[in-house]
């Protein structure tokens, strides 16, 4: 095995749902490749979430041993040192040496808290932060990075929107050449998914339940059919591609919660099915969002995009339209833009 | 002006072509912004082309004021240094201390030569080689990237294929992550716009010269439409993307040269029209590709390409598919490219 050679990269995970389960073993999987490529070897020093607490393993837990361990945090043998609250979990795990606080804790649209609470903190003693919680970026992006660069640490989120999307990389690799101007964009599925049963006939309710029982939905299927997670999405790209400096609350947001289902088969029918569409567009020194429903036109190439589909499509100064489309994400894009991220954080550690 | 603080980076033009003339008004609008940002301030060491020879500026020549010049090089004042070959240019440019090669002359599906020794000899010297060019890497990426890394060069080539879509920067920074195993694109617009005209009733001759009307079309279509320029392409996305080892000739081609125009109608009639597609698998240790007429159908993603639009889509290992969408490629496009590597460079230079 190489990576017997490789130097720890230590760990912090902070939520254990299903992105850092997905995130585990892809993280195992890559071992060999990590070690070679990267010369460095992936330890847990903490695992902790509110339902299960908060746990630190000072020496550092092999990925491999966590991926294989289906029951509760507490019941891990050898047995982490258990910590009351993410506070203390993330002074101590930064006493234990880790390098790099993992934040997957679920989205509160409210402000973002306590998510970035916790990014701050990390920030300030130096751990490099990776989250894929789409609220502590639409409130404090500006704020973090800045903070991150005070203390020579990275933030990075590439999956906090369109996961299998790299919009993130190639807004820091590619922006300056490319003068994005505008964005127009489907953000959020299940509200497409949502609008294409009701086009079929079912009720409003039959389709969120359906959404549900598929796992698409989230528990609280309001933040997306009233177009709160789009908001989200749509204040963070817009301040991260259109370098904005935008809040929630400056997106002006309607949801799909008023359209009738009459309305909503009669629109598909006609050849212009509705979809809640997020858009954003540079105004002189500022940036004007909004996310609310529309008809997609037969020859918008959001069109693509009424299925399951992510995508966005950037006007760009001097280029033209750009669109990428990512098809029916699930949970492990999100894992997989994380641990791209995590592959960023060392190299640009390592100057490379 | 910030710029009066920068300092010169040192461009010498090899090509001057449609390209070049649209990098330098770029250039020059963008100067603030690079002496702002990078800290630098380009200033040009040499131009030259086979047709109007070849010219040194041992003190450098302002970007502007050869974006003011519309006669031939040979009349700009103050006059370059005339030199008589390429080679001898490259040598010239490098003694009075040019940073980059910025390669721009013409294809040559055949062996991609003289280009590919210019950018041999220019990363020989320890400059940073930018290419448009299909040709060079088409057959030389491997090479020119292991002499580009022992002589601490960057050989960069953003703008060669699908010039719109920032692909080797996704390639370079998300490759690792996204462990791409194939991808369908159409790459070639000529053949795509002849193909539509040819739909439309007109006859192949008659498509033909409205595309070079256009300024689509190169002088020679045939590279277009016998599919070697999508050959070029193909074998330089399955070497980056997919980490192939292939040369141009070891992709399989078929061209439209042979479709009857009845064929084509037909095919559109039946809602499937035919393309030109290009492909490629990754299959074990080895990448198998092709270019070949495919008749695309109506749920296909590449639908969306059949206009005047390039479009690839990426299979990848974990995240689904992928797909990147360009409207009516132009030579801008193809500038902001070039201008997309000169900003990576400088900044990779730096560290940052």
């Amino acid at each position: 095995m190489t990576s017997k050679k490789a130097s720890p990269f230590r760990l912090l995970l902070l939520g254990y749902g299903h992105v850092a389960r997905a995130l585990l073993p892809l993280l195992a999987a890559r071992d060999a490749w990590l070690a070679r490529e990267l010369g460095v070897r992936p330890l847990i020093s903490g695992v902790g979430s509110r339902s299960q607490g908060f746990f630190i393993f000072p020496a550092g837990l092999d990925v491999g041993s966590l991926v294989q361990e289906s029951g509760p945090l507490m019941s891990l043998q050898p047995p982490g040192t258990r910590v009351e609250t993410a506070e203390a979990f993330l002074y101590a795990g930064k006493s234990v040496g880790a390098d790099v606080l993992i934040e997957l804790t679920t989205l509160n649209p409210l402000d973002g808290q306590p998510a970035l609470d916790h990014i701050r903190m990390a920030l300030q003693t130096r751990m490099h932060v990776i989250t894929a919680n789409k609220g502590p970026i639409a409130y404090g992006l500006v704020e973090l990075q800045k903070l991150a660069h005070a203390h020579d640490a990275q933030f990075r989120f590439e999956s906090a929107v369109l996961d299998g999307l790299p919009l993130m990389n190639l807004s820091e690799y590619t922006l300056p050449a490319v003068d994005i101007q505008a964005f127009r964009a489907l953000l959020n599925t299940t509200s497409s998914l949502v609008l294409s049963m009701i086009e079929e006939g079912q009720s409003l309710d039959e389709a969120l339940a359906r959404a549900q029982q598929l796992g698409i939905a989230e528990a609280d299927p309001w933040h997306d059919l009233d177009g709160w997670d789009a908001v989200m999405k749509t204040t963070i790209l817009a301040n991260t591609l259109l370098e904005g400096h935008l809040l929630p609350h400056m997106v002006e947001r309607a949801g799909i919660r008023d359209l009738s289902p009459d309305e909503v088969r009669a629109a598909a029918r006609s050849g212009t099915p509705i979809r809640l569409v997020s858009q954003a567009r540079r105004d002189r020194d500022d940036v004007i969002a909004s996310v609310h429903p529309q008809r997609i036109q037969p020859d918008d190439i959001l069109r693509v995009g009424t299925g399951m589909t992510g995508i966005i499509s950037l006007e760009t100064g001097a280029m033209g339209p750009i669109t990428l489309v990512e098809h029916e994400p699930t949970v492990q894009q999100t894992a997989y833009g994380v641990f791209s991220d995590l592959v960023n954080i060392v190299r640009r550690r390592q100057g490379s």
